[in-house]
């Protein structure tokens, strides 16, 4: 098998075959075929596509560069959910200890923040003595004690993708959806979930900016599942503006744990008890306990508090707060038509919440608290934003990322994307 | 400036600011812009094309990461001719001192042969003594005493060309016409020359395998040429067959020889005389010596002597021989309908006259020689080849080249295009 035949395939329009997808997967991870070669290949598959075929056949060829983790063993089925990202998008928080309550196990392999999306793991790192890291005998033994774990990927999962996509990032061929797809779906897939509920945003603080280019994404990966036996359900969800009223680490965890309360934001706790729903009826386990039932009587609270202890995380510690703050006020009377989910979670990740570089520490106590949602009314000299940093300088440079964010508008209501778009699958 | 920021330009189907490309080329050739960034802009350059201010400002990026030499000094003006390669294309050694016997100066920076075509260094390094690498000052010592020299580009020049080509060949992204033009034209305008005549091949044994295609780069690099103040004229001849009769390295120098001596086939005689003219028309030196003249009355193999002398060479040496030889007959009387080019230089190739990787040397002796071409009556039983080879262990591998590449017909002539197509400036 030749490089170059497989490139000068993709490149001049055709489709690869199963033999040539496993083959320059394999090669690649084993440094046979060099990094140049499959940049130049991915900015090809980038601008040519591939077939559903393809899709698959990548997204199986990665899977196998690495190990797949088995569930089978438990004494309950597995199930999971993955965001594609945005701002303020704490929903694994909430989530993972409420379907745990409701009778499944969801084993959940979770990444960091890069860019201005926050990382599930950076957050659950602002809890005291958390960790991230466990061996799978450590991921079963939470799974056993809590119902749900939620930890870092080890190295031995699809190793090919951890290679190609730190090759996208660096080589402009990140917004490729087959890539996207075949990425997200050979990792879940390699986790060993049973049922897998994907939440694709769409809007401004998402990858994905319209509906459209969401429902490809979200058909291609529900296809994949399916190819591989994991029942697999997606939902399209608003990224318009930020997820609830906080978006930072610790401010995150502060609200997931008001949501375990029984409280917390409106859109929080319903795109909760949806995504909740969706797992447990992929799981088979439609018709058992509900979650706005395990919100509201403790059990969810009680599978978190296991669930954080488990991994050496103090629930009851008080959390990270940045030294600084600062407060944006609305100039005029009227209705907040306006908060752009990209420049509040770019404005979060200016305060320190995220990094710039995979290397780089996160501020924990950093970010952004909105005091307002869009459509409520507001009136001059409102507080409607709170900034937290560690450090004052950091502010002039945040308020940037909120020029033209926000808007206050005396008449018109905003224009907002349904919270639940669409559901594929 | 950011490299990802170019890269997403180009995606996306934008043009390159002058800016973008003065950074990007300089850039890579520092070593800033990494291999892998530069194959995945290679590939969107392939897939989206550049415009002309696009591809001028590329080569004069490619042009200023080296030195650009300079013949002012010299008392004639210079003209020289670059073939984007054919099947037997010895088309330069008799053509540089031909021009030169009628008074322009042909200064060449030629190269070797991968694949299945041909190098003129290559070619004429079976002539013992011969050396290709020759500094500036022998440069123009050879010049001044022969009035043409033909050696290596030293590696001073265009660096930046030499280190994308490489990454080219390795990446699927050869044939680009914007990156095939720029690449050509960069060389040849650090050259130095003041006139240049692009003979760009067509055909199966070519890169562009139509007249679309040949024009579309012609008049993209005589566009490039007239921007850099090089007076530049492109022809569009045949390569759907082999030039001449002799492919290969010492028996392309014999062939040429030949038509030195006045004789030879005559495709390579109205080649040699029509690019000779042209040449001297783009220096200014139409209405002097006829280039058919210098042919005939011994001048232009005076003037190969001395530049073979110049560069170590002996002109009476005898050549390099193959050790062993194969013929292929015709099987049936009739005409000789196809003598495929590409067929016959991949045989050529397989049988050693041409080098698989670079750092691999070529065999002097190794060739075919075709004792038909098209359109010629042949007899069964007649030898329509040659096969030439230092192993006769070479002659299945180079059979199966040929495979459907000669067909002798007992009616009907052969399609075949003209040898000069077009002209383009």
């Amino acid at each position: 098998m030749d490089v170059i035949d497989v490139i000068l395939t993709k490149r001049d329009g055709g489709r690869l075959s199963g033999e040539q997808i496993d083959w320059v997967v394999d090669a690649y991870t084993r440094g046979v075929v060099a990094e140049e070669q499959m940049s130049a290949l991915a900015m090809a598959i980038l601008l040519n596509g591939m077939t559903r075929a393809e899709v698959t056949a990548w997204t199986e060829a990665m899977i196998r560069s690495g190990e797949r983790m088995d569930w089978t063993g438990l004494d309950r089925p597995t199930t999971d959910k993955h965001s594609t990202g945005g701002v303020g998008d704490k929903i694994t928080l909430p989530l993972a200890p409420t379907v745990a309550a409701c009778g499944a196990a969801v084993p959940q392999l979770s990444g960091r923040g890069l860019g201005h999306t926050g990382g599930t793991l950076d957050k659950l790192e602002s809890i005291p003595g958390w960790r991230a890291s466990l061996s799978t005998e450590e991921m079963l033994d939470v799974l056993r004690s809590a119902g749900a774990v939620v930890c870092a990927a080890g190295t031995g999962l699809a190793p090919a993708d951890r290679k190609l996509y730190a090759l996208r990032d660096v080589t402009g061929t990140v917004e490729s959806i087959p890539l996207i797809a075949s990425s997200i779906m050979s990792k879940k897939i390699a986790e060993g979930t049973g049922a897998l509920v994907l939440d694709v945003k769409v809007g401004s603080g998402a990858f994905m900016k319209n509906v459209e280019s969401a429902r490809e994404l979200a058909e291609t990966m529900v296809a994949i599942g399916g190819d591989h036996g994991v029942r697999t359900v997606a939902l399209l969800t608003a990224m318009d503006r930020p997820l609830g009223r906080a978006v930072g680490n610790a401010v995150e965890v502060a609200e997931s744990v008001e949501v375990l309360d029984g409280g917390g934001p409106e859109d929080v706790v319903e795109l909760t008890v949806t995504l909740a729903r969706e797992m447990l009826a992929a799981a088979g386990l439609d018709g058992g306990k509900d979650p706005a039932d395990a919100l509201r009587d403790g059990s969810a609270m009680d599978a978190w508090r296991r669930m954080i202890s488990a991994q050496g995380g103090d629930p009851d510690a008080e959390l990270p707060r940045a030294a600084e703050t600062h407060e944006v006020t609305s100039s005029e009377t009227g209705v907040l038509t306006r908060l752009d989910a990209y420049g509040v979670g770019l404005a979060a990740w200016r305060l320190g919440a995220g990094r710039a570089r995979k290397e780089d520490p996160v501020s924990f106590g950093a970010g952004v608290i909105c005091h307002a949602k869009p459509g409520e009314q507001v009136k001059a000299g409102q507080p409607l934003l709170t900034l937290h940093a560690d450090d004052a300088g950091r502010f002039e440079h945040a308020l940037r990322a909120l020029d033209g964010a926000v808007e206050v508008s005396a008449e018109g209501a905003p224009e907002l994307l349904p919270l639940v778009i669409d559901r594929i699958g």
